[in-house]
């Protein structure tokens, strides 16, 4: 058996976009700023996948700005934005993925103080307090808000378009990352009223290597890659031809096949979260909003890592906490926000479905987990 | 016909390396952070192209930082370095590529002329003045330096390792931007005592999207992207791991095959020399130590983006200046350092050739590059 069940951390790249980058690597291999036939052919793949990303949440493609990836993006925003902006209060929720957290963090440590970093508190649930936003607003001059659209370890989904018309009030620059989100849920960035939003292609059946910083085109950013000005000046460096290529295509099959495939990963994600349930787990942010396939859940008294190396074994793929950080694999910085008693925390476990998935690898999933508990009991390993 | 002669802007990927990529898009596609068995398959690859990269420039695996391009790893020298060191003088070539021009002219522009930018002079053949830079180091202190190991539109390689000393003596960090060179000439990290130097698949036949940031085990810098602290914290964002993959087995191939295909590249471009020489084209560097496969010259009276576009439709991918440099595609800063009279310069025309290259392609070459002159005159569109 070999079950894939942890698609936020990555995903396979589908077979039409694997088809579609193929030929860039050997025969349409052309740099696309050189001004021969091959390089001409570069270009227009790079501008054809610009059209596809740019479609696939509403904005034009002058407003995509590709990078090499999710944390590339939010740092551009991030230290892109405060190199034009009067330091002030910028503020991020203490759900955020470490490459918004460290990148806001670094922003506070080396303007001296200058940009005041605030950690928007989240409810049991994994929701950002409306309150404590509306607080930090009042307290101080914000000019910088990064909110992710949906948290990568509980899938909860928060209401950025709330949080953005309040940061638009004060005159703030509205960022979401939108890279869990994307393709799970129906993403539109003039819905979100946001100013910048993170995209990447290798959690929706795309290659690594390609994401986007879609932009208000207002926006003024310093660039993090200086160079021969690519990407309009704000991200110099070879295009990553098939890589982009592959993402274009990602994006149109995210157009084409979402809302069926969401429906069906929801219905097997309902009956996973019952078998859990009924078994004794913890779901956190189980009545929240939260994205159709993710599952975070903790069976009290078994450590998450054990479990997730048991099931490994067993034939089947989760994580136990956040991967794409290799720097702390210890406490869930997510779960620590939400109020979870660190006892309960260590034994969280994180089912992300995807599209490959199926009914009958849930229900083999909750076979093998109801025989691992068992052979853990058995060797008096959980205090269950 | 189609013959491509722009192997300095980028080159096709090899068979040997896009098969061993293949399997990391789709079977072995995990996250290297993911702690089951597909993330570890995936760390092992990363871990293993770590040691090829390594091994090709006579390193340790863990000097490697792998980085998005040669852009970013020329950034990630230059604003790093900068953002651990006292700001003093940052001494580049003029003829550095456009990655690390401006990425010293911002550090000397935004810490308010704190870092002191020096231009090295280069002679009529390219080569960077000793003595222009013993008078820089002379007159300030030097915190920085970056010489380009062979340039990229000339081929004319610089005595890397003798600016190393000097700069070494005086305390400063030397970084070279070896991107062109590497794979064409023999690049040893110990032998051109160099801190740090800059590396890239996609100008050896490996992918776009790989590249590395070489680095002395001592130095510290500054990440450019903050996150989950990938590549011993220097580089965070999930590995692309297909394209590191290819990175790897390009280096192997590097080793495996330079000296041959070096040898047999060189008696091509002799013989180009020899008949552009024949055909009245003044060859600039000629004189020079070049890399063995770039010949980059001008036939007097004809524009080079004139003969770029019919030598296209002859068949023959050239260039008429630096690719990789969309935001100012007018005259070359390197000619202009070199003191070519600009009517001159404007007439540039780099061939650049590569494994896949043949003699008779050469000779071709030569004959239609004739023609396409005969055809000008005829029209009086030169006026040799």
């Amino acid at each position: 058996m070999d079950v894939y069940f942890d698609h936020n951390a990555t995903t396979a790249v589908d077979d039409t976009v694997l088809d579609a980058m193929l030929p860039y690597f050997q025969t349409k291999f052309g740099n696309p700023s050189s001004r021969h036939v091959r390089g001409m052919e570069a270009r227009r793949a790079v501008n054809q996948a610009r059209e596809q990303v740019a479609d696939a949440v509403g904005v034009q493609p002058a407003q995509v700005v590709f990078t090499s990836g999710g944390s590339e993006a939010n740092n551009l925003f991030i230290q892109g934005a405060a190199g034009y902006l009067k330091p002030a209060q910028i503020i991020v929720s203490a759900i955020e993925h470490p490459c918004v957290m460290r990148a806001a963090q670094e922003l506070a440590r080396t303007a001296n103080g200058k940009w005041n970093l605030r950690r928007l508190s989240v409810d049991n649930l994994g929701r950002v307090n409306p309150a404590d936003f509306d607080k930090a607003m009042a307290e101080q001059q914000t000019g910088l808000v990064s909110v992710m659209l949906a948290n990568n370890e509980t899938g909860v989904i928060q209401d950025v378009a709330a949080i953005s018309q309040k940061a638009r009030a004060c005159g703030a620059w509205m960022h979401t990352d939108a890279v869990q989100a994307f393709g799970k849920i129906p993403v539109d960035f003039a819905s979100l009223n946001v100013h910048a939003m993170t995209l990447s292609a290798h959690k929706i059946y795309g290659p690594k290597g390609a994401a986007a910083l879609i932009i208000d085109k207002r926006l003024l950013l310093k660039p993090l890659i200086y160079g021969g000005g690519h990407e309009n000046g704000l991200r110099s460096g070879t295009e990553n031809v098939p890589a982009i290529v592959g993402f274009g295509i990602a994006c149109s099959l995210v157009k084409s096949r979402m809302a069926e495939s969401a429906t069906r990963i929801a219905a097997m994600c309902a009956r996973l979260e019952q078998g859990l349930v009924e078994m004794g787990a913890v779901i956190f942010g189980l009545s929240a909003s939260r994205l159709p396939n993710t599952c975070y859940f903790a069976l009290p008294g078994i450590e998450g890592d054990t479990l997730v190396v048991r099931l490994d074994k067993a034939g089947f793929a989760v994580a136990s906490g956040a991967a794409c950080s290799s720097v702390n694999p210890g406490q869930s910085h997510v779960l620590e926000a939400m109020g979870v008693e660190p006892m309960l925390a260590r034994c969280a476990v994180r089912v992300s479905l995807g599209s490959g998935n199926t009914l009958a690898q849930v229900e083999n999933f909750l076979q093998a987990l109801s025989g691992v508990v068992e052979e853990l009991k058995r060797m008096s390993m959980v205090t269950l």
